[in-house]
């Protein structure tokens, strides 16, 4: 909020203002319009990002002084509410401990597509996500794909929402700083992606190569499936399939840990920059 | 079972011999005797663990043919109980769509020292949790320990119980598989494994190195503190200092992902076992 505006008050749990902060748990299942973001850590990320953007957000009157620095990064226009705990807790429906909450709403078309192109020309790396139905996975390659560099994110049609609040916060919002496009089929990413000229590389437990894959240089797209099932075997065919080592007879990594660990060697083939 | 024993059937919430199934989620709070494990992935490693052993086994009657294999595996002595869907989710009081739980207990002391000396002098690899308070944390660290063939972990004095319930999940079973002893202070932790021959490196985002001391051979011994917190500056100044590199300015990634990206980079010293 600039120094002109000042928090409004709420005092009536039915106020129409903070319609979009009504029953958090249950709207997140049944879908609404733009999102919810819980937290300091990923509303400073919101605020940073240049594809999604904040409509308003809601304080508890407590954290109103510890939050003015990140408040007076809030654009002009969006509307800060401020409620005592009751009232807070009352619109959530639950007991929103952080004392802070955003709506948002994407600036771009989170449809619209990626210019992998240019990605590629720049010898970047693209995160394909196939088939990640759990919120917490999508968040944390998101937050992998953040810490390592990665240039975009695809998610196929069978995989979940990044902007649902749980993979907001797993993610530490870098779901609103690392770009992505929501995909039809992987099939067609894939398509797209040769296309683009990436090298494109599908993480299997069951592969035969190692890592070593990931040091050639050049554009690289690292396709990543669901625990359990993993990629589907016609995708994973019409690609290089690397593995990570790991004890003989272990079943597998989560999925956003093992993308760590290929993102964090992709990421070793940058020269340092610290 | 063996298969001179069958199962027994429940047909009255109040049955004493299910005690040990009764209230989960609140029991997982207050502590109990013994520990919970839910569904068959963590299971299996209870039945093949040297650590720990199950007192009885709860079944959902619908899933007692699918789960014959491993109930076959199941201690002569080791009661299965059987029970209907409304019985069942009455006892744990909340609906177990695993439709199976162990109830076990420790058959050594975990906070029986382990031979640290023996596994210095096999070159192996200890993880060391100080202040881990999350249990999905502790899970995934097992499950990161196991994978990358960790031979041991201490968890200090300030890290929570790897034998809460969602700690045995999301450890996919492998608190019951990696040796694990709960110490006291994390200095005393690093007494030790100094004193047997381990070179000790502290996993710290803010520290100058980076990885390439995890290659040095010989005994190693990876700290990791708390995200957020971090190891004690005075704990961390008693060791060497590694980092992963990543995105300058990034934040931080998971602590047991970031044990992840350790431990892979430790088990990569080995010559490749399969």
């Amino acid at each position: 909020m600039t120094s002109t505006e000042i928090p409004i008050r709420i005092h009536d749990l039915e106020d129409s203002r903070i319609d979009a902060y009504r029953d958090v748990r249950e709207r997140d299942l049944v879908g609404r319009k733009g999102f919810i973001a819980e937290g300091r850590v990923v509303i400073e990320p919101l605020l940073a990002s240049r594809r999604f953007r904040p409509l308003s957000l809601l304080v508890l009157e407590n954290r109103l002084a510890g939050l003015a620095p990140l408040l007076a990064r809030v654009p002009a226009g969006v509307p800060t509410y401020l409620a005592d705990r009751a009232t807070f807790d009352g619109i959530a429906g639950f007991s929103v401990h952080r004392g802070l909450l955003a709506h948002g709403e994407a600036l771009a078309d989170p449809d619209e597509a990626l210019r992998l192109p240019a990605i590629a020309a720049a010898g970047g790396t693209v995160v394909v996500a196939v088939g990640i139905a759990n919120h917490d996975n999508i968040g944390a390659i998101f937050r992998n794909a953040a810490a390592f560099g990665a240039d975009a994110v695809l998610i196929d049609e069978t995989s979940c929402d990044p902007l649902y609040r749980k993979a907001i916060r797993v993610s530490a919002g870098s779901v609103f700083t690392v770009p992505y496009e929501r995909v039809g089929a992987a099939d067609d990413a894939l398509a797209r992606l040769l296309d683009a000229g990436f090298r494109c590389l599908a993480l299997s437990p069951g592969a035969a190569a190692g890592l070593a894959p990931l040091d050639q240089p050049g554009p690289a797209a690292l396709f990543l499936g669901a625990e359990g099932p993993g990629l589907p075997a016609e995708l994973a065919a019409r690609m290089s399939a690397i593995r990570i080592p790991m004890v003989p007879g272990f079943d597998s990594i989560n999925v956003a840990t093992a993308a760590a660990v290929a993102l964090h060697r992709l990421y070793s083939r940058r020269p340092p920059a610290d």
